[in-house]
């Protein structure tokens, strides 16, 4: 009998500090974890696609209004949503990225377009929005994306920053306050994928563009070596070109995909410099979720009675 | 006597197929190459910094309207300009990075005040417009970046476009059009730097962007491995994390500076996929300059009396 085949698919919905908004809704968002991994899992099951798997579980999490992504998505200074996304298909490394869009009810679907259909990986702005027009890709209403947290966050920031002499304690303050969620997968052809979509940082300036669209830095997939999504401080991980580094590493130097994980978040990240965590699958289904921070959420489902979902245990 | 401290700079005006435009104009290309590394290299001689370096070379490049970047950028499907640029530091690895830029001279500066005085690291579209028209950055109406030769050439396409039944063979045209200018140098200090700007492809998809802003893709710089900018066919330096893969090569399988460039340019790279050219300066002063197309139009000058101008020659 051949033996089977290896099906994988790992999801985050961010790395960062605690919170008590986080321990309110523990629940909630276990089971928005929960969705998203059953949901690219049965794809993955049936002889779907990794990117298929990816793509599904991210839209989950995008629609899902208590991750920091689609709806929920953090607020910038000027009170608007502006998402990023990207994903990678691991068998040709194409790949398709967005930046700075608005109303689009899943930025990870307009990624996915921009890969399918362009000849171009990174689409930004009101270009995004133009191309994305054209296609069958649901709009929504810019209250859509407004969730009474991030609202209450951004209206609390305001006064503080009024009020506030300590200014300096407000932009680390700030600097903490991010979130991300992704996915990777690996389907039965023995292909893996990867997706991250974020709403960026909290009370972030108009423009900002973080590590969740740049390929090589918030998302990477490549059969040879792995599938990786990032989360964390979204400038650290530009810095360290975090993603592309776990698969030169696994690459170069021969590391397995956990210990690449390790190396890059815990040993070539400095831990006072920021929160970095990363998910990953080889084209074998092993699976790593490392991070350095209080806390990743995160869920998981392999075919080799591998299954799980964890918030803040490092396991 | 102590051994003389190593300076560098090595300058690019883009890398791909030749053209009766670039024939025509081989004297204005060599001029603008000279005067961009004689700029940077006073710098250099005179203890200013790899940074201050880079960003005054590609200025130089940016100003001139023979270049695809700043006067002379080539113009999108909607026949305007639309601008990336990138930087970064080698000591620290600090970057600042801008994308669908409007209406900046010098695209390069404001991608340097993104990594000087901001906590971001990339700023997008009317976002970075904004933060710019807070500095002391220099802004130029529209019609001052379409030069003659742009303006002609998206004209030339429009009624191509209108014309022709072969649109494949467009898009492959299309797809060949393409420049970016970069520098990357190393200084008395031992810090090295790369700055890469493009005006991206001709005919682009209204916000597309491509590799030049891409930290780890279009440009990337470390003390420990080297400083890389590159050119040519963008979605394929995106495809391949270009910059960070020949730093990668030189930290993890301890390939020279050109060696690694080889092997990512003309090893890894197929050259049926499309243009790739790199520039790139190590911190021991070694310069490489290496490219799998027609032409790259390179300077390059050290105080170990290296010094050249060159289009066509693969050396």
């Amino acid at each position: 009998m051949a033996k089977k085949k290896p099906i994988a698919i790992v999801v985050h919905g961010g790395a960062g500090p605690d919170s008590e908004h986080i321990h309110k809704n523990k629940k909630g968002y276990e089971e928005g974890l929960r969705e998203a991994v059953d949901t690219g899992y049965k794809i993955l099951e049936e002889g779907g696609s990794a990117v298929d798997a990816v793509e599904a579980a991210v839209k989950k999490l995008e629609d899902n209004p208590l991750f920091n992504a689609g709806r929920g998505s953090a607020l910038n200074a000027n009170g608007e949503v502006e998402m990023d996304a990207a994903i990678m298909r691991g068998s040709d490394q194409s790949s398709g990225a967005v930046a700075l869009i608005r109303n689009i009810r899943n930025p990870i679907s307009l990624a996915k377009a921009v890969m399918m259909n362009t000849k171009y990986r990174f689409l930004g702005d009101m270009g995004a929005l133009e191309y994305a027009k054209q296609l069958d890709i649901r709009l929504e209403p810019s209250s859509y994306f407004i969730t009474e947290h991030q609202y209450d966050a951004f209206s609390k920031k305001r006064e503080e920053e009024f009020t506030s002499s300590d200014r300096i304690g407000m932009d680390q303050l700030n600097a903490r306050m991010h979130g991300t969620v992704g996915a990777v997968a690996l389907d039965q052809e023995g292909m893996v994928a990867a997706a991250t979509s974020t709403g960026g940082t909290e009370n972030k300036k108009m423009g900002r563009i973080g590590d969740s669209c740049i390929i090589g830095v918030g998302c990477y997939a490549n059969n040879k070596t792995c599938a990786i999504s990032g989360t964390g401080d979204g400038e650290l991980l530009m810095k360290n070109i975090i993603a592309y580094d776990i698969s030169a590493l696994m690459e170069y130097k021969g590391l397995t995909l956990q210990k690449a994980c390790e190396t890059v978040v815990l040993e070539r990240t400095h831990k006072q410099e920021g929160d970095v965590g990363v998910i990953g699958v080889d084209a074998a289904g092993h699976i790593a979720m490392v991070f350095n921070s209080d806390r990743m959420h995160r869920g998981w489902k392999t075919n080799s009675r591998q299954q799980g979902i964890e918030i803040y245990d490092k396991k």
